[in-house]
């Protein structure tokens, strides 16, 4: 994996750069869509592709552990094999979904014990269980197994969990130089800067997870119920501390607004279901403003959901498919939503690259955060 | 509407036609997806047209009519507009979903009292009102609205209920010539015949269908639980007595198996909620046989779906799909289900009109009934 850096904005600390990885190159920044279980909900892998201009789409670890299961990537040749996508994808390590999903979990220095959300039963992740699971998945990018904290957090346990979850990562790195990739692709290993909300333990992370020289660099446990302010200030103390020639992803960020904002601070990768979640519930993200498609004004609007990207269905069709459930109101709205983020994405970066994205940013922002 | 008789096979009954609409033409023998509330399940209006290569497909009075409403649909210009389909369309009379969905309802001679399944409101249709619905609705093929008996029902009642439809019939009539086209595409109205599964009755009621003198006839209140022999028998009798000139729709029908053998005695067309729905559930009809992808042994399969209409994704993929309930599943197996049934018709065409059906079914029922 090379990185290559084509600009650093003057007026804001805004990147442009090109992600090279053995399934195709990446431009940043980027908004990577979440495929839970081996799909982008309500999504298929062309649309994905060629409508929505997808670059690189996740899975999730702990989800495709559960089903369908390793044996069956395995066989397949692989996650991209199995789903039929050839461009890069990332999995996380599984750790979130531990800390989020499962109730019954006990945490050790060895690893973690839980228990499937699905059957009860237990599991054991450990960070070199974690990173085997990745190597037999797959995917090109992968995380190091970590401690999400939750917020709030006292810090005596967020300064603990963040020593835990530094621990993790060396053991995750011994594993990951051990071993070698399965499917004739190289795959790269992101560590995770922790620390909640406390500056000082932010900064010691980023000064470890810096050090450690990995292809890229991960922060997590934000976006967890902070403020927008805090979750801002974090980004930006832990970028300053981040090597500057290697990606920084910002994990499970965020709204339109957040991704410009958090772009802004240093950031070149996002992930988040949220376009794809709010989709399904009827909000709708336009080149023109936010739709809530609940609101009963739409009923009988009759123009196109988004001139740009769903210019052959209307609002009003749109409503009545969410209304009723149907299942082709999630992928029209999904579409949108999606094709929006990437089109956000690929704007951000022609105006780093051509040296206005300041003014950019504040012009677009009230266009596309207005709720209309 | 012209209906032109192409070929009539010499060894069976089977047809081969042109039917002229307003919105384009239609060869038959044709299957029409079933777009209850103005949605195909899953499948976007694009891949209605470009993959699965529907010519017509349907929507329910008695759910558009509840959900978004006859103004919104008014407003929008008619059902072709509203949904972004501009091919034929035809809407069933909502005659079946108040008998099936409603679990209180009063039949009188006037029309039908009956309760929303969604909210409890109370509704009445007639015959007059449901033409006017049907008008505003706009397709280009509505029905007569009917009583549909169930089955088993007893030779009196079935007597009754076929008189009663027959009024019905001819206060449908009269409103639909009382009244215009709300949006400058002509429409036809095709009556039903009922009497359940008595000849005598069957026999009276396709001859006072056929005096009629409409467009097209439709075949009801088959494929409501009778065997398949008696339904093959009705619809058989039924053919002979409805006149040739004319295109004849036999509703809610089938299985691939049921369509064959149903166009060998005469049918042009039909409509079903069975590929859209047993998709959902895994059951994939494909061109070398059934597929249920609940059966373990698909687990590790990585083979195509089927060669010709899902050859990007696999077997054990769609499996996870499904088995997860992800609605790419859905869409994957619906797409390709539909896209089975519209070639197995257009090769029942072909064989027609080359004079080799009978040959030609004889040959592929067994192999697309196979259980693989």
């Amino acid at each position: 994996m090379k990185f290559t850096l084509h600009k650093t904005d003057t007026e804001t600390k805004a990147r442009a750069g090109t992600l090279q990885t053995g399934r195709g190159n990446i431009e940043t920044p980027i908004f990577m869509p979440v495929g839970t279980q081996g799909s982008v909900k309500s999504i298929s892998q062309e649309d994905l592709d060629q409508q929505i201009k997808a670059q690189i789409i996740l899975a999730n670890t702990y989800h495709i552990f559960l089903r369908p299961g390793l044996e069956v990537i395995n066989k397949a040749g692989g996650i991209h094999q199995f789903i039929n996508w050839n461009k890069p994808m990332l999995t996380d390590s599984g750790g979130y979904q531990v800390f989020s999903l499962s109730e019954i979990r006990k945490i050790k220095e060895e690893g973690v014990s839980f228990r499937s959300h699905l059957d009860g039963s237990k599991i054991f992740f450990s960070p070199e269980i974690a990173t085997d699971i990745q190597r037999t998945i797959g995917a090109d990018i992968f995380m190091a197994f970590d401690e999400c904290p939750p917020y709030p957090c006292e810090y005596k346990y967020a300064k603990e969990s963040m020593h835990l979850t530094h621990r993790w990562l060396q053991r995750c790195i011994k594993r990951f130089n051990e071993t070698e990739p399965l499917y004739g692709v190289n795959q790269s290993l992101f560590p995770i800067v922790q620390g909640s909300v406390y500056k000082d333990l932010r900064i010691d992370s980023a000064k470890f997870i810096a050090d450690q020289n990995m292809d890229g660099n991960a922060i997590g446990g934000l976006s967890v119920g902070e403020p927008h302010e805090q979750m801002y200030e974090m980004t930006e103390l832990v970028c300053e501390h981040l090597p500057s020639d290697k990606p920084r992803y910002l994990m499970g960020v965020g709204t339109p607004e957040n991704l410009l904002e958090c772009i802004s601070l240093g950031i070149d990768m996002f992930d988040c279901v949220l376009p794809t979640r709010n989709a399904r519930h009827g909000l709708i993200f336009t080149i023109e403003g936010i739709i809530n498609l609940k609101n009963e004004k739409w009923k009988y609007d009759y123009s196109s959901v988004d001139s740009q990207f769903t210019p052959n269905y209307s609002k009003a069709y749109l409503k009545h498919l969410i209304k009723c459930n149907e299942m082709l109101g999630a992928t029209i709205a999904s579409k949108q939503n999606l094709s929006f983020y990437l089109w956000l994405m690929k704007e951000a970066r022609t105006h780093i690259l051509a040296g206005d994205f300041l003014a950019w940013k504040k012009g677009i922002l009230p266009i596309i955060m207005r709720k209309l």
